[in-house]
C-alpha cells in the first residue's frame, strides 16, 4: 500500500474478527520494530509476541483498559530496561514509541488493526511474559483484523486543527 | 512509495544538499505528526517548523550533537507540556516519539532525509522558538535531501538480530 494511505488507515481497533495473522505478516510487523531508530542506536527494546488465546486472555488483565488484548489475534509486549533516571526514562519511552509506531504502520499496511494498552500490574505482566527483573513492560499493543470494516484511509481525523498544532518559525 | 520501502529507506541523514523542501511536502510531514495516535488522544504536542537559515544555525547550538540542524533545509521542534510526574513524562515521550516517527516515515516517502537531536540548552531553545514557560522542547529533527545518495530501501540494518529481539510467547 502507498505510505500515505497506510498512515491514514491506521486507527485504534478494539474489536477483532476471528482470523489469525499469517506468520510472515506478524514477522514483518516485528521486523519494523527491530529496524526502528533509537538514540545512539541503543535499541533498548525486546518484543514478546503473544498469539495463544489463553495467554492473550491473561495478558488483558494487566491494565483496566486492556480488554481488547483478550479478543486480539496477537499482542506485542514492548519490554525495556528499568530506567536509571529521568533522562533515560524519557529516551526509553521516546524510542519505544518510535518502534511501536513503525510496527503499527506496517500492520495497517497489511490490513491489520491495532490498539495500545498501558501496563498497570507489572508483576502480573512479568509472570505472564517471563522477562527478567531488570526489565519492565512499557506498553502492549494488540493486533487483529477489524470486526467492523477493513482499514481504509481516514479523511477527517479527530485531532486538534493543523493551524493550532503547527507553528511557523516561532510559537 | 510502498510503505515497506519507505520504512526501510529511512536513515539518519546529517549532510544535506542545498535544495529547499516544497511547502506542500513539509506540510505533509507535519500533518503526519498531527494525526499521530496518543494516549487517550491527548495530543500533547506542538510542532515548530523552522526553515530560515539563520534560525537553523542558531538552533543547532541547543545540543552538542545538533550540528546537522545548521545544514538542514528545515527542522521540526517537538514541544510538549512540562511533565507533572514520571508517569506523564513516560507517555509524553512515548507519544511524541510516535509522532516523530510518523513524520520521518512520511519524509522518507518523499525522499527527504532526517536526523534527531536532543535538546540540552532549554533556555536557548525557548529563546529561539518562543514557546511558553509551561512547555519544553523534547527533541528536534532536521530535514533535507541527502548530500550523498538518494534514500533507498536498506537491505541490512545495523541492528540486534531478529532472534535476539523477538521472543515468542515468553521471554
Amino acid at each position: 500500500m502507498d505510505t500515505w494511505d497506510a498512515i491514514r488507515s491506521r486507527r485504534n481497533v478494539r474489536q477483532f474478527d476471528q482470523r489469525t495473522i499469517p506468520a510472515a505478516d506478524l514477522d514483518r510487523v516485528l521486523e519494523a520494530g527491530r529496524i526502528a531508530p533509537s538514540s545512539r542506536n541503543w535499541q533498548p527494546w525486546d518484543f514478546v509476541a503473544v498469539t495463544e488465546r489463553d495467554q492473550l486472555v491473561r495478558l488483558a488483565e494487566v491494565w483496566r483498559g486492556g480488554a481488547h488484548i483478550a479478543r486480539a489475534a496477537a499482542a506485542v509486549a514492548l519490554i525495556g530496561p528499568v530506567p536509571e533516571d529521568d533522562r533515560q526514562r524519557g529516551w526509553l519511552f521516546f524510542d519505544v514509541g518510535q518502534a511501536a509506531m513503525l510496527m503499527q504502520v506496517v500492520a495497517a499496511d497489511l490490513g491489520i488493526g491495532s490498539s495500545h494498552s498501558a501496563v498497570g500490574d507489572q508483576d502480573l505482566a512479568r509472570e505472564i511474559l517471563g522477562h527478567p527483573e531488570d526489565r519492565t513492560c512499557i506498553a502492549i499493543f494488540s493486533l487483529g483484523y477489524p470486526a467492523d470494516r477493513p482499514l481504509a484511509p481516514i479523511e477527517r481525523f479527530n485531532r486538534r486543527p493543523f493551524g493550532e498544532v503547527v507553528h511557523r518559525g516561532r510559537w
